[in-house]
């Protein structure tokens, strides 16, 4: 029942640049948004920014590589992290679990890419990062899909996790 | 192109209802959900939470009474202010043409409920809140509607404000 949530490909590569380029702006204004925007790749984003769009670039790459565990890990591993896609589910072990039924190889994970991605900060802890996601699939295991996500990130002692995903 | 977002009836009494138990048992966990749960109605809530639930409640009432300014006034009016519904939009002002346009009279409106309400306070500036809409209306307004919202709140000098809208 799960549809993919956020999944990379082209856009990786304008993401990995990007984030190279804001690292030397670097430092700014907490509540300007870092957009992927490549009319304007040296937009002034904070270190908050870079740190939360380097926990998507992982997401991507580890998707790519196939290792879900690796993917999952930008998560923040506890009950009250929130999935919302078509329905409310809660807590990170249901996600894993899901993700391994539903994406049992490489092959059915695909190839995953983001776009448009804004990084808006709250304060020193908390961020909000909104995008489009495609997947590109074999037709057999579910085919292409693409959509929109928005997430909250907590800065934690093990890095940004990911407290809030709703995809649709 | 902007479909209903989050949008009041039956849910209403029971929110309003929960709402007095849980300004009853107050006070509290402040990473516990305060959720709509009738079968648990007096879970220990904090006074963020309600005050959270209070701004979803004065929306759904809002919204049934045809007045739109009023609706919109539970978001921050700030140009940052972001919605997504199956486009990223972003500022206050956006909205709340797009709502005049879409919803021109009361009878388009219709009536709006929610359900499943959890709030998840962040800190002591920014929450979480998750549900369900329904909205009932006639046939030639577009009929029914109904769907999932996550949101996220700021505490600002003029109360609770919804910073983030994803509603599908």
């Amino acid at each position: 029942m799960t549809p993919p949530r956020r999944l990379c490909s082209g856009c990786c590569r304008t993401l990995a640049l990007l984030a190279i380029l804001l690292s030397v702006a670097a430092m700014g204004t907490a509540q300007t948004p870092a957009t992927a925007d490549p009319a304007n790749p040296l937009h002034t984003a904070s270190r908050q920014e870079l740190d939360v769009v380097k926990v998507l670039l992982a997401q991507e790459d580890a998707w790519n590589r196939g290792d879900l565990d690796a993917f999952a890990a930008s998560y923040k591993n506890s009950p009250d992290t929130l999935f919302v896609t078509n329905q409310i589910n809660h807590g990170f072990a249901g996600l894993l679990e899901e993700y391994r039924k539903e994406y049992p190889s490489k092959a059915a994970m695909g190839t995953l890419s983001f776009a448009e991605i804004e990084v808006h900060t709250l304060d020193d802890r908390f961020a909000v990062c909104v995008g489009r996601y495609a997947l590109e699939r074999a037709k057999k295991f579910g085919g292409d899909a693409q959509g929109l996500f928005s997430l909250v990130l907590e800065k934690t002692s093990t890095g940004w996790k990911i407290v809030l995903d709703h995809s649709t």
